[in-house]
């Protein structure tokens, strides 16, 4: 059984207050990077991996995929899913990504934001996606990059020179890493990019693109904040094709 | 025209001193590893991007290739390479991989050990490469890792538990590099990982495997410095096919 943070109730809170939560798409800053690499939906049978307040569920409907099934491990998040959209081509369904069964060939198209850093049995969920997607198929997904969740302790340095410096260690040792973020003892494991992407081939997907996210210009004028984001990777985006 | 760091006295009196130079592919603690990446050899014309002092291209011949064709941009290098080997078999060439023309599918495998970091184009040379092999060959090839090389001030730090850090900083800002390694002001290239494998992507590769290189716990057994390694990646090495 995965760990539940998103279901503990401080955690639940602090999630709940984020830009992406509530602004959903257009409060995550990689979404224009994700959406670029997006195939058209119309018509589409798609799977939303860890899908949340099932902010891309709804987007995907909107633009004209047939059906969406929207899988989270928190009742929490699923139960906030079900109230925000009663669309019946949407199904929201409780499961752990860890436990995944899905049918055979049964969807077009494969989504995951920011969930994967939470499985520990990588291999089997890609092997399970590749097999539930139809020939052709295209499966996007974000996960936060290596470099960000490698170090002893992720948080930033500042070198003689006031710039800052993300001190990377550990990230040839994969495995668990355990964190405060929104909690204490936030559970991921981590991959380097070599074994996230030889586990998509393994299981039989072609490499389509690789992004390691930065922020666009005119998203660090809007914010400049962002520029950090250019110091060190905090998210990796690949798009795979079976 | 590419900087000719390898003809530089002082550089080239300190690279004929490492490990790698002076005991070749076995001096080379990656080599296990790119060797698992290498195709038969067994009737091969192989093309060897950055040959140095012709290790590889000999390697290669031992081990079945018909012709190698060895390309280095270093005087120092072709010469030494030519005098260790008079194999008709192998010829070595005065080549700037800024500017390579190879000929139409003319190769079966494409190879470069730690070359490719020091190419301005690598789009330009990735497209020439995937050119000159016939269908379905392999192109496999090191590189310094982006890791390695992002950092303003690439070197370790030490936290306050005493563990080895590196300083990752414009991870995401590519382009030139200059630090002093062998001789001063060594003019490198960072491109991200993202960047290496869309490049290859684009001119028609399948990207087959990607290793961050770690050493394996034999090699850290035999030489307890290369533990360090595991902190953070020195090399990427590729395998991609056409």
């Amino acid at each position: 059984m995965a760990q539940n943070i998103y279901d503990k109730p401080e955690f639940f809170a602090g999630y709940s207050k984020l830009r992406r939560s509530v602004h959903g798409l257009d409060g995550a800053p990689e979404w224009p990077a994700i959406r670029a690499l997006l195939p058209d939906f119309k018509g589409k049978r798609i799977v939303d991996l860890g899908c949340g307040f099932g902010w891309f569920s709804r987007w995907a409907k909107q633009h004209g995929a047939a059906h969406i099934l929207g899988l989270d491990l928190s009742q929490n998040m699923i139960a906030r899913a079900k109230a925000d959209s009663s669309d019946p081509d949407i199904d929201y369904v409780i499961a752990d990504l860890n436990r995944l069964d899905l049918s055979e060939a049964s969807f077009d198209f494969a989504y995951s934001s920011l969930a994967f850093h939470y499985i520990q049995d990588f291999d089997r969920l890609v092997r399970t996606v590749h097999r539930s997607l139809i020939p052709g198929s295209y499966f996007v997904f974000s996960i936060e990059h290596p470099i960000y969740m490698a170090p002893t302790r992720p948080g930033w340095s500042v070198d003689s020179d006031g710039r800052k410096t993300w001190p990377v260690s550990r990230y040839s040792v994969e495995g668990p890493r355990r964190t405060d973020w929104l909690a204490k003892d936030v559970l991921k494991y981590h991959r380097t990019i070599g074994t996230t992407l030889n586990t998509l081939i393994g299981a039989g997907f072609t490499i389509r693109h690789v992004q390691e996210w930065s922020p666009a210009d005119d998203q660090v004028a809007a914010n400049p904040g962002l520029a950090d984001e250019l110091e060190r990777p905090m998210m990796l985006l690949v798009a795979a094709q079976c």
